[in-house]
């Protein structure tokens, strides 16, 4: 499946600030969130109990800079609450090594069940507070906003997203796919911050 | 609604260990969980987004003792990521202030919708990945099966837990609801260790 070469010009566009159709870019780089604060290095989060991932990037002048990504993996054998606490350490030692002031986060979600609303919250409050903790502001970005931000399609699948995350952020190899969630939902906080965000981001 | 002096009689003498049908007691006391340790002081927690309630209890020779409970309580102003941060350092605090060394949680719950289950499930994880993090053992215990374990009846109102948790405890004054249930799941769960469990408990 391929990325149409207008469609990612457009995007890159995009992404580089070069389209600000509504709103004029901010004189200086970065991402004005909700709460006033201007945000240079998000993070994004999309919290599972066995593969949370985690992308970071950085607001520059000339577009956006992937800092670091991955997915902290925790094995099928270990018991939730240990999955727990590597997921809190974890997230606190990216936040620690690339200094995040914002976490985007995945909102409107779909479960199938109650069971699994439960152990996805418990992932989602590991992640978060520990990232509260750390004094990062957080944003929740619905699925489809995302997509419609990164691919310009809010039904896209989760392959182009990855694809287009690895043009967008120029990386060498194709990202995870947890960890692509994750940078497509920094870049899409990013972009709808400096696009002057039409319905405001939630914070929660 | 009062507790019949037989019944808290037979509850008082469970709590002493003093009706062991099926195993005799440990020489030591402590409540030996399904990991093989044997804990001396338990932290119940009944974590919720605006009041999560805790309890430390300590077994002893002749019975149990209250160490400490109390109400983590978050305005309904503040946004959800400050209360996950908030609750996973109170829990912290309590946990490095008593030195507990397994928790009791609640197992299968009802949440009304999925976006319930959501935020009672980043609750659970705030507070979880803080136990875990601090080296605490986790077990769940279906709400029936502690009303059973602490007043003797699986449907018990959450007022007859209060009272009977403040008696059992000898407490001064009635724990607050949240407090009394997270007191009733450390006490339910020392009793169910020194009983031998019959079906064990489920380590999360």
């Amino acid at each position: 499946m391929g990325i149409e070469p207008q469609q990612f010009e457009a995007m890159r566009r995009r992404v580089a600030g070069e389209r600000l159709r509504r709103r004029p870019a901010p004189v200086l780089p970065g991402a004005a969130g909700g709460g006033g604060r201007v945000h240079r290095v998000i993070l994004g989060v999309d919290p599972s109990l066995r593969g949370t991932g985690y992308g970071l990037v950085r607001v520059e002048r000339t577009g956006m800079k992937a800092l670091g990504h991955g997915t902290i993996r925790c094995p099928s054998s270990w018991m939730r609450s240990r999955c727990l606490a590597k997921i809190a350490e974890e997230i606190r030692a990216v936040v620690g090594r690339h200094g995040p002031t914002v976490c985007a986060i995945e909102g409107l979600f779909y479960a199938q069940n109650l069971q699994t609303a439960l152990l996805m919250g418990e992932a989602r409050g590991a992640c978060l507070a520990a990232v509260a903790e750390a004094g990062l502001e957080v944003f929740e970005l619905a699925p489809r906003r995302v997509k419609q931000a990164v691919v310009g399609y809010g039904a896209a699948q989760k392959d182009a997203v990855a694809r287009m995350i690895q043009r967008l952020l120029d990386l060498e190899v194709l990202p995870e796919p947890d960890a692509a969630d994750a940078l497509a939902l920094a870049v899409a906080y990013a972009q709808e911050c400096r696009a002057g965000v039409l319905s405001p981001l939630k914070a929660i």
